[in-house]
């Protein structure tokens, strides 16, 4: 787990326990941050100074002694901490000033690098077994995603649904999704992406689902996001990018990782119905 | 680089420049091989050596001469070589059998997280610039992929989508596709994605594009790859998965390098439009 | 306009006008009546005698007092009346049990004749070619319908973007549509398609776009239907069926004549691009 | 059957049975019409007596000799006649110049109510009775259509889909349909849509599914069509438009009656779904 991110988690609480410690000033800063973290994400070392009253350097050692090794980190772990209640207006405003393309496109592609790297560390393990194990029994597997989520869904519901015949990837292409899974039950499962800024209409049909006794598989950014208090089991996926849109690369690494364990159980069978498809592709000039 | 990648890409040249120096035995194996490559790549070298009528040691020998730490290595410079002529049931057969479904989790991410990190070393640098000069100039923007490629090219269409007001994202949910560009022309940009097995439909729809003057981005696996022809700009991205299917992961995070590229030139015009958006969100409970 | 529908509109009108003639038990069934409409749509005349404490032809005289031929008349005015707040399990419940497939088959098909000649009798002919200068004039044509009237949505979609190069069928299908039309302005034009039970989505776009100065064409059932008060040109469609969907058949038909008038002023237009789009039909073999 | 539609059946016939009757200057219309009926239904009977070399006079007479009122009947029917082979191109060369909105409006709804009647005449209500029953017993249902046909096929997959647990929609929009329907077998049901001019790839979808044994329905416009022979029941449906495009409002009319005679049949199930379907409608605000 990234030090940001960790540090963001417990943040709140270690400010709490820590307060006591503080020189006066110090306790200053963390009242004020306690009332307006939400302002003080975006304020600079000086700035937060300044409105607290207290010196920038004062602010510093006050990020010292909550373990950060500046403030600049600290001021990282708000930025994560708020991150849901971000708009995007908010985030253009944020987005680094990159000096040209190319630098860009590095840090992009780093940024992604790290984004599956943490994944890899976080996600947790016993989590995928069962969802595989859940996936390969299931009646019906339902596949759902909005926005941005929604090419991720689509994507994984179509490679499930070459390897099984029981994949239904839920559209909202006709403006509403409900009666598709109005009869969803005990033996199915539900596959649901989510991420910042949660869609709510995610979180409905998720509910829906849980209370009709379906397994829920969550894929999402934290365990504090909407569809994970409805969910069996939770694989968390990063999705921190450096600007206005948050990047869905890790969450398909890891519906690729889903696809190809349900497809190693069901070789045969894939085996079987190919033959056939690539005799259509071929018959039909699919492919060049 | 990877050595499997690079070396695949100069087997067959090897194979003739060191033909001279070849031991007895070991040129019936080229020769066999230059002949019937797509057999070798599924053979063992025991079986190698059988249908060519020597010794499983000079097979070996002969992997060795050209460079190779052993046959293995050689036979994955094949595999990778006739990549775009293997069917899914062949890929099936290939694919490794991961003892557990973690093993599969690990390797599904790391192989992205190389992805990546080739592409980054790959990619062309200027062609990524002149993209974004091409596109932040276009009249309109048409975006296409089909098959999984469609997922990236729709979320790029999304994320572009909101930055701009000329991008449209080639559909093929009424069965077809050329009456949606049919007016292209000189000022007007392609982004096409493409990966094997290559769709002939993306390759029909690119070359009409390119006989009417547009200019063509494409985001593809290899510069042999059959839209690269076609195109101003080519940014190759890696798909290997050591799987029955490839990975979009890379080809989605240039997505997001385009994206960002895009928005970064286009702030003001973003922050105006996503204030009225905001509004609309919050107005009517959008996210949670 | 058929007896029923004239009724529903006035019935309530009437029986405020009517009421000083009226018997005294025929009082207590007017005042129950604008008081429970809804539930009295769904009572028989002898339910509605005993719940009202007057007998079944009190009941009957009653509905002949105002202008019905008898008691069912002024039960399909009421229920005709209420439509829009109708279930669908309701309208399950409402629905003729049919002897047999091929009555409904009949009663279908007449229902849309019927459907279509209203509408050609009821629809303002001014409307229809205002709509058709506005759709000629404008920068961009946004269409847009929610549930069934997504599919009418896509038809007319599908042709005029075969006439035209600036129309953009609004899409749900990753579960928004908000940023699809926050640059709507001024000269742009909405096709707006919706039945009942009207979608609140599609007013809250159309509300937008008016907001924005666009002109708004809807094609809905009524001039109660909530997208009307937003219009500028309202075409009035029938979509009654004796079932417990509408059809969106003589709302199809309109979008035929809608598609058909764009392109009777754009027949050089669409000559130029057909040859285009005949020659690859033609090399790529579209078509049997 | 409207008289166009029966003499185009029979014309080609008419003509050979007649050919002994007619004047030497009638002879020389038949020989030239038999030789050249693509390039007569576009020419008048003046420029056809010129090309003959007869007088105009003859060629109407040569249009009574065979039955019809005039020489414009005698064309209608060969328009028919050709209409699977005719280019959008040709179409909107041979559409009428009508003097105003309103008119088009009259004659599109007009038509379409004509269209509707002469399904209702012509269709086969045992191959409908048939359709039915095999719905209602099919493991699983698929529903497919190419290009306007798709948003027919899309609006049946919409109703079906919430009366029964195991209706899909073919969908192209990732650019191929083969993997869809893969696994096909006895015990499905086809649905299938498709007008002039006849789509390949519905042909070849359905030509797959018949091969290993499903039950296939068609909706189509003769007899004659492409999918019609590898047909189990037939539907057929007019979508004669007098201008550039075809009408899909028949088609829908007919999709409208399969729906409802399917759902009486569930109406138990339907009742007890919708009770959930309701209940989340209302909590989320789904309608005005």
């Amino acid at each position: 787990m990234d030090e940001t991110l960790k540090d963001s988690k417990k943040l709140i609480s270690d400010i709490q326990t820590q307060y006591t410690r503080l020189s006066k000033g110090q306790k200053l800063i963390a009242q004020y941050i306690l009332n307006n973290y939400d302002k003080v994400a975006f304020m600079t070392a000086c700035k937060l100074g300044e409105t607290v009253g207290v010196s920038e350097s004062t602010v510093v050692r006050f990020a010292n002694a909550l373990g950060y090794s500046g403030y600049p980190k600290l001021q990282a772990a708000l930025q994560e901490l708020i991150k849901n209640k971000l708009t995007t207006v908010q985030r253009v405003e944020m987005a680094n000033d990159y000096s040209d393309e190319n630098t860009i496109l590095n840090k992009i592609l780093k940024g992604d690098i790290d984004n599956i790297r943490e994944t890899l560390e976080e996600i947790d393990g016993e989590a995928f077994q069962e969802a595989i194990s859940r996936l390969l029994k299931a009646r019906k597997i339902y596949i759902l995603g909005m926005r941005t989520s929604f090419v991720v869904a689509q994507y994984l519901g179509f490679y499930l649904g070459i390897i099984l015949d029981n994949v239904h990837t839920v559209r909202m292409d006709m403006g509403d999704a409900f009666e598709q899974i109005v009869r969803i039950g005990e033996d199915d499962v539900v596959i649901a992406f989510s991420f910042p800024r949660y869609s709510k209409k995610s979180f409905q049909l998720v509910k829906y689902a849980k209370e009709k006794g379906a397994h829920v598989i969550s894929i999402t950014d934290s365990l504090f996001a909407p569809i994970a208090s409805e969910s069996d089991n939770t694989l968390i996926v990063k999705s921190n990018m450096a600007s206005f849109v948050d990047s869905l690369v890790p969450a398909m690494s890891v519906a690729n990782a889903l696809a190809v364990a349900v497809g190693m159980k069901e070789k045969e069978d894939i085996k079987e119905h190919f033959d056939d498809l690539e005799q259509m592709w071929d018959k039909y000039g699919m492919f060049e």
